[in-house]
């Protein structure tokens, strides 16, 4: 079967293109060859059978029963495959769907200002011609016209243009400075182009800002799914894949790289921005995102005692990290706090400026893990929860993110269950803000006990619940709810929340519900002393806070008290672009943060097994 | 005659080799391609008739009248040709005599004294193990042990190998250190090896210093002459090859760094210290050396305003300029002052220790040009007086540099002339000392009178002139002497001191007088303020000081305060090896010190017609 060449030709929504491959190649290999990335939490090991793709035409291999486990008859019937099991025997037209497109990105929910004063910034400079009394040498001369006092730091690449540029533009030049660098000189006056963009590598997607550095205005965005997520969708997965693979870990750091690099071309072309007038790069990405970006291993991290190799803000200019841009561009890494809370955590600190106030507030950010802050200006712990992505619709039979199609509001209504979905199309599974409204419903209605449990028909007690009984399946030997009949969904199979749905989300729950009374009793203070909880994430800005507080995720006493910050990430990467001093204060708090290890302190147990039921 | 391919085999002191090259190329450049260097003060322009070299066997180009000019009849007997004139036609076996092995270095003749703290340093650290409890990351965990603060600079490439290099080492580690860098780490303790080399690059001579910077011991030391000679022997002549020449300033560039590459690597090897090891260069040279060992254009100094492209002290990783050295290696460039007061002037300085001290001392370091530096702790003026190479023997018929076989004293005995020289060898030359003394002779037996005019036999009035007499020659129409005759020499030619050497030397003194007096009026002092005299170069250390001051080089008041000084840019450079303080030092007297532009000085033309006569 191997041997020979085939082409597949792959038809998404962006684009169509030929792709040449070895016959007997997974099309997940011919897609990952071709840059095309599409969703695989598994990391394509066959076993989260996410990675559906339309067989359009011509010669795969047969489906196997594993394969068939995950698609529905009428996929099926309408060529669904797996990508990571179907492989390529003849020329081959594949539909892709791209999720990329319909991401949803938030921007910051609250007011933030700041002095705009990027690190590296520019200055139009006339010099003085040197005369037989003015013998200052080049150097000197364009340094003290802007003021600096010792030689700077400048490549020797730029030493020797120096001349030719001073005297080609006839003594009228622009500066392209950072600290006591000088980064670039430019002919004339290019002072009006000076752009940065602001990133927020997250594990599942990529989101790029770029920022007119001039006027502080946010001129464009761009995202992606991380070229990453064939090698895994969690963190762990991708730190296996670097330390089982031979140039895993070069690997990995190329693709998100080269991702990186050509999101901020697509910026540029598609603002008509030269690459070389992009200064400043900040980047905002959990722990292990900041590593595997900077080819630097995380596998320490993924082991006790759990040590990154930096948690340090460090800058690199752009070519050294392999990135194609300007030759004067720089990356500011933001600083990490620990191995599991990252410099997107840190940016959220940032954003939601609680170094900066005096009242007690958390910050709650359920991504992949959980992470939670509490703290003031005085002082601030912080841990990381092993939440699971439940929220964000993984281990979930019909999760999915929040993203077109993705039911993210349920209530009851007249003793229905209404659902909206994003986009308002229609229905594909449930994403974080949705699970939790089913949750909560299921639990109001007496279909779910306060143990976690969906109940038989015959337990049931409210009228509601019996109400919405007829909707209770069973399924592969456990209990199930339909939220979504198949003639209703996008998919054709009805869209359900499994018993097993339940408990992945029951942990999740108790997990940051326990890691936040643990920072709140290390604090020595008591859960009413907090003022504000600040959400990040998506999830964070559609979530009904009641519910959340009803499923017991949040504590009742702060439904009130809820603030969503969107992408704090994003949003803390943004002021750390636009001002040099927020890139100083997010060092203070790497600095300031008390890292609190859950898994090694006793009274999390305590917690995490109380937070487990679901109190009435 | 052009076309196929011949090989000549060179034969010197040092080695023997076959080097190929097409039929029609000329010797001098058979010898640049093969990296050989002999003495071409002209730049192989066939105008100073020093690239002799003895024809053993083999076809070669027949001699011109042009070439003939410059050999005696016995060099022609005996093979000798110019190599820069001399075409290659068949295979050719020729003798180079190398003037490389005799090059006679001083060493400073004052004492310093320095506390050894080099810019670049190690320390031993056992890092304390990762626990749960303390999960500090590796870069961290380095830097706290070593008490730096803040995130230190490190390449990408080390970050990279740094958790490897702490867990291989099992937490014990050498870090090597610039202030907040860290240049590498090192598995176990390796504190006992830490070296440096001085380097002087001379526009003639480069010589390198092995320092070993644990003991502040000279390890060893190795010369060589410049590279770049044959392309010039004079600054003016190499920035010429280097505007003149497609890829000249590029081939200059690397002639001087694989040059130095070659020489550290021969240092190292030779006294078994791994290139690693040696993590400090500190290069003295003039400015115009400097701009080309970093591959800067020079040629803006070449003509009015004079403007050099840096003056500051530069410190740059020794592969981003080109040299093979360890990937640790830096090299620290000593700042200049001007375009022709340069760092090896400032390093001179550094020596003296002219920016310590209350006394008002001169220096005066008399090579291609003569610098001066007036001054002290408070104030320093300095300048470049165009005195040309003359007390180095070029332009002077039979000159050489102060190498073995040149007359380096001369002293009347008994009415006739004595000289001693070099290496007690037959004499080949004279060097500059030896001119000086020669010269001081003719004006004391009143051969040649006070405006420097060589008389003819019937003006004489001593009887002391008139007893030596007798070796009064006409040469090309104008008078020579004759200091040594055919039958002693080592040529089998006369060595003679003719009317344009007279005049040469004239020229140059009177440049060197006039500007010393140029210097004390700009100060407002007289030449009797000036406390010590301090005489930089192997000239200063061999030259008779009465002699001196009898040819109005010095003034006569400061005969008895001259301090000889050797090598000033070599044990400056040195001093800044040792100690990192010395180097901001060196950036210090480079901005404190004034220069003083003499073609713009109306006084000097006063002075220097001045000084042209020679005083009773």
């Amino acid at each position: 079967m191997d041997g020979g060449k085939c082409t597949v030709t792959v038809i998404s929504h962006e684009r169509g293109e030929n792709l040449i491959c070895s016959k007997g190649s997974t099309l997940m290999d011919v897609f990952h060859k071709g840059n095309i990335y599409i969703d695989a939490p598994c990391g394509g090991k066959g076993i989260c059978g996410k990675c559906k793709v339309i067989i359009l035409r011509g010669q795969v291999s047969e489906i196997s029963q594993d394969e068939s486990r995950y698609l529905s008859d009428k996929e099926r019937a309408e060529g669904y495959r797996l990508a990571c099991m179907t492989k390529v025997i003849g020329d081959v037209e594949v539909a892709v769907k791209s999720y990329v497109e319909g991401a949803q990105i938030m921007s910051t929910g609250i007011e933030y200002s700041v002095d705009i004063s990027p690190r590296i910034n520019k200055r139009f400079v006339q010099l003085d011609l040197p005369t037989v009394e003015d013998q200052r040498d080049d150097l000197n001369r364009l340094t003290a016209a802007v003021g600096m006092e010792e030689a700077p730091d400048i490549t020797i690449e730029l030493m020797r243009e120096l001349p030719g540029l001073i005297r080609d533009s006839n003594y009228k030049l622009t500066l392209v400075y950072d600290g006591n660098g000088v980064l670039n000189v430019e002919k004339g006056d290019t002072t009006g182009h000076l752009y940065g963009v602001a990133i927020d590598i997250g594990t599942t997607t990529v989101v790029c800002y770029l920022m007119d550095l001039k006027t502080g205005h946010q001129v464009d965005t761009i995202s992606g799914l991380n070229a990453q997520r064939p090698y895994g969708g969690d963190v762990i997965s991708r730190i296996q894949y670097a330390m089982e693979n031979e140039d895993g870990l070069a690997g990995l750091r190329r693709g998100i790289v080269d991702q990186i690099s050509g999101l901020i071309k697509e910026l540029a072309h598609r603002n008509n921005i030269s690459l070389d007038y992009i200064y400043n790069v900040v980047i905002a990405g959990n722990t292990i995102m900041g590593h595997l970006f900077m080819g630097v291993t995380p596998q320490h991290i993924a082991s006790t005692p759990f040590t990154p190799v930096l948690t340090q803000g460090v800058v690199y200019p752009a070519h050294e990290l392999g990135l194609k841009l300007g030759k004067a561009t720089r990356i500011f890494m933001l600083p990490h706090i620990s191995g599991y809370v990252g410099a997107d955590v840190v940016a959220g600190i940032l954003a939601a400026g609680l170094d900066r106030g005096d009242d007690l507030s958390l910050i709650i950010d359920i991504g992949t893990n959980g992470e939670i802050v509490l703290g003031n200006r005085d002082r601030m712990v912080c841990c990381s929860t092993a939440a699971g992505p439940a929220f964000e619709g993984a281990n979930i039979r019909h999760g999915m993110g929040g993203i077109r199609g993705a039911i993210n509001t349920i209530r009851l209504e007249n003793g229905e269950l209404k659902y909206t979905t994003i986009g308002d199309e229609a229905p594909i599974g449930i994403c974080g803000s949705g699970i939790v409204d089913a949750l909560a419903s299921l639990l109001d209605v007496g279909l779910v006990d306060e143990t976690g449990r969906l109940l038989e028909e015959d337990e049931i007690e409210s009228d509601l619940g019996r109400g919405l009984s007829h909707r209770l399946v069973e399924l592969d030997g456990q209990g199930a709810f339909v939220l979504v009949d198949a003639k209703s969904s996008s998919t054709g199979d009805s869209i359900l929340i499994t018993q097993k749905d339940i408990r992945e989300i029951q942990l999740a729950k108790a997990a940051i519900a326990a890691g936040i009374k643990v920072l709140i009793q290390r604090m020595g203070k008591k859960v009413e002393d907090v003022a504000m909880l600040y959400l990040a994430g998506g999830f964070g800005s559609y979530i009904d806070k009641r519910n959340a507080a009803r499923i017991g995720l949040i504590p009742q006493e702060l439904q009130d008290r809820i603030i969503p910050i969107g992408n704090g990430a994003g949003t803390g990467a943004m002021l750390s672009l636009l001002s040099a001093e927020e890139f100083v204060r997010a060092g203070y708090i790497s600095d300031m943060a008390e890292y609190v290890e859950l898994s090694s302190a006793l009274e999390f147990q305590d917690e995490y097994v109380n937070a487990m039921y679901f109190s009435p």
